[in-house]
């Protein structure tokens, strides 16, 4: 059977290594440290750096197709895989839009998709703050400043409100020379979705349900699948959008386009990330094929999976490190788990508990008749448990502990 | 998080393995060789063999557990593993009777478990061939010779019809001095079923749905989950015999009871088999919580997951080396199924292609309101065309291609 190669340890990587042994394959692995979460697991790892040409190389000799669990190779490393022949999927001309939030925006706008009003704030530092300030007096300073590369999960993203702290951003994001910044409008919304499909080659396309996803200071931390009480041709609309870019760009895999919902109903794209996604997590018990089975799909080309729902509500809730660590260990805490709740599916990723950084997830799949409210109590109360140690009474659907200023942030 | 170890580095292991994965583990495999199954895809490989009690002792240091893919390993071995502090699981007082089929037909008739008539033929060879004599008269011939360690799918068993073939099979078994043979009735039965549980230390049980086994050619070929029009009461007697017997013998994971169902509608027991078992393939896919996940957290004294199934149907079909080698690389059959059949759910071992092994298996989990007919039909078409490379109509619902007479295989 064929190897494919996946550039990054990390818990992306790990879940995909899942998926391969079913498809009788073991996934080869470039990873940082044989500490990380993949390299923990498979059989076949490359220890070296994705910035390092010949380590990237050496990962790739004699897969067949070799991805992503990040953003972060370098384009020009990417070019020259190609130049040798490896089959990098996706292919370094649609990872350019995943990589470069202001390339995507560009992009997008050229297409007709809809997007966020937005500022490209590259060169000159004098001339890009002149902009940003113009930027910021039209759209009274509800905006927010990006790095155009690298960020995800809150890093390197500011959520501005007022002209003050705008500049103070610009002007400490600006202090490194090598970051390249680009400022949109915070849109004034309903909540997030995420649209996720899946690509091969061959030009086949998978959409699965159309998600919401609840952030939390600054990052995922819940998804409910489906979105509730998303109109269908609303969901059809972020399906075809989604289907469409990837046809357009050479999509290679799967592809999780983030959407703003706003008052009106209407969608704008947020985010691009052209591998598997926090908001397909839920997959893995709740579809009948997981995202990390469709990506290894689409990188062989072979005929996608069914992307259908096993329950009428699946609700992920992401498993974070506490701001302190619990006094029972993880095991213990696994422990009482499993005992309170006999069908959450816990998914660990092997790594160290620091706060906010996620560390696994828990999936729920909701009973026959059961509603998403009692679901996501049920998600939710278990991963608070995994994070914190404390039992709560769950998810308060009358609180508002959640984001609700539009943002540009990517989730891993 | 804590490490588990199995013994043998089959399928089995491979499975569990990626059940670990989303516990957080990595599965240490003890493992004949770096090509096997699980020692392709695992991170924690110890080669060497399951005889060797050195290699047994440094595959157990600093796991929490020791447990198996085979009922290979000499208790001897167990019981110095035992001496030393390992925690053997399930231990070696219950692992003997799933290794030595006299001693457990002798136990089960003891705990009043009905089993079918047997004779032990151990000891001097001319007196066995004698008691055998008087059990074939006594029972018409139609009887099962078997040796009493070592067999499944079908090895070291031998199936009488008469006396002449008998006396054949007597003399060829009993020419290996290290045989040990017994005897039992051939019972005529109505089909064969499966009853999986499994067992922690704290001494939960839990039960999965009674299943149908489908055997060809002296193994399990399919697995009908549940046993299509088993009488409640009987799918309940089923599990309480697996869970009382598993409680009795201190039995710790999970178990395979395989039974007999008599025209009666009366169960025998047949085989035991204290490790994830081929009738619990379909739980991956068809049920909240797999075999492999429930015998990890069985033998981690973690609390039982639920065993509830996802559909009201869920089929498995074994995918075997054909006589013949298909023309069609296993990758691009692969690739064919999965463009036919884009909710098959394919698992495939790693093994190479010889005819009759077991070299993968495909579960159909069946839509809403399909009917066991129709996912059957499915399931055994999809393993048909990955085992042999042909389309077939499927399975003949009024064909005879089945197994009918008693037997006592045990499967892997």
């Amino acid at each position: 059977m064929p190897t494919v190669t996946m550039i990054g340890g990390g818990q992306l990587a790990r879940m995909t290594h899942q998926a391969a042994i079913a498809l009788g394959q073991c996934l080869r692995v470039l990873a940082a440290s044989d500490a990380d979460p993949a390299a923990q697991v498979s059989a076949d790892v490359v220890i070296g750096s994705h910035n390092d040409l010949d380590a990237l190389r050496e990962a790739a000799a004699g897969a067949v197709a070799l991805t992503f669990d990040h953003e972060g190779v370098p384009l020009e490393h990417l070019r020259a895989l190609e130049a040798d022949g490896v089959n990098v999927a996706p292919p370094s001309k649609a990872l350019e839009f995943a990589q470069d939030k202001m390339a995507m925006r560009v992009r997008l706008s050229e297409l007709g998709l809809p997007v966020p009003a937005f500022v490209d704030l590259a060169g000159d530092r004098a001339a890009a703050r002149d902009r940003f300030i113009t930027f910021g007096d039209d759209n009274g300073w509800a905006v927010v400043l990006k790095a155009v590369r690298g960020g995800y999960d809150g890093r390197g993203v500011w959520i501005i409100d007022d002209r003050d702290a705008g500049l103070a951003a610009f002007d400490a994001a600006a202090a490194d020379a090598s970051t390249i910044l680009m400022a949109e409008q915070k849109v004034p919304m309903r909540r997030e979705l995420s649209a996720m499909i899946g690509r091969s080659p061959f030009g086949q396309g998978a959409a699965w349900p159309v998600v919401e996803t609840v952030q939390r200071h600054g990052q995922c931390a819940v998804v409910l699948a489906p979105a509730p009480d998303l109109p269908a041709e609303t969901a059809e609309t972020a399906q075809q959008m989604a289907l469409s870019l990837a046809a357009e760009l050479g999509v290679v895999g799967v592809m999780a386009m983030e959407l703003f919902e706003t008052f009106d109903g209407d969608l704008l794209v947020n985010e691009l990330a052209m591998r598997p996604h926090n908001s397909g997590h839920w997959t893995m018990d709740g579809a009948v094929t997981s995202q990390f089975e469709q990506h290894l799909r689409a990188v062989l080309d072979y005929p996608l999976g069914d992307t259908a729902a096993r329950s009428e509500v699946v609700v992920m809730a992401n498993i974070l490190g506490a701001q302190q660590s619990p006094a029972m260990s993880m095991d213990e805490r696994l422990h009482h788990l499993l005992a309170r709740m006999p069908d959450a599916k816990v998914h660990l990723y092997g790594k160290g508990e620091r706060p906010e950084r996620k560390i696994g997830h828990v999936n729920v799949v909701g009973r026959p008749g059961e509603d998403v409210v009692s679901v996501r109590e049920r998600a939710e109360r278990a991963a608070t448990w995994m994070s914190q140690g404390v039992w709560t009474d769950g998810w308060d659907p009358h609180g508002d502990d959640v984001d609700t200023a539009g943002s540009g942030r990517r989730s891993r």
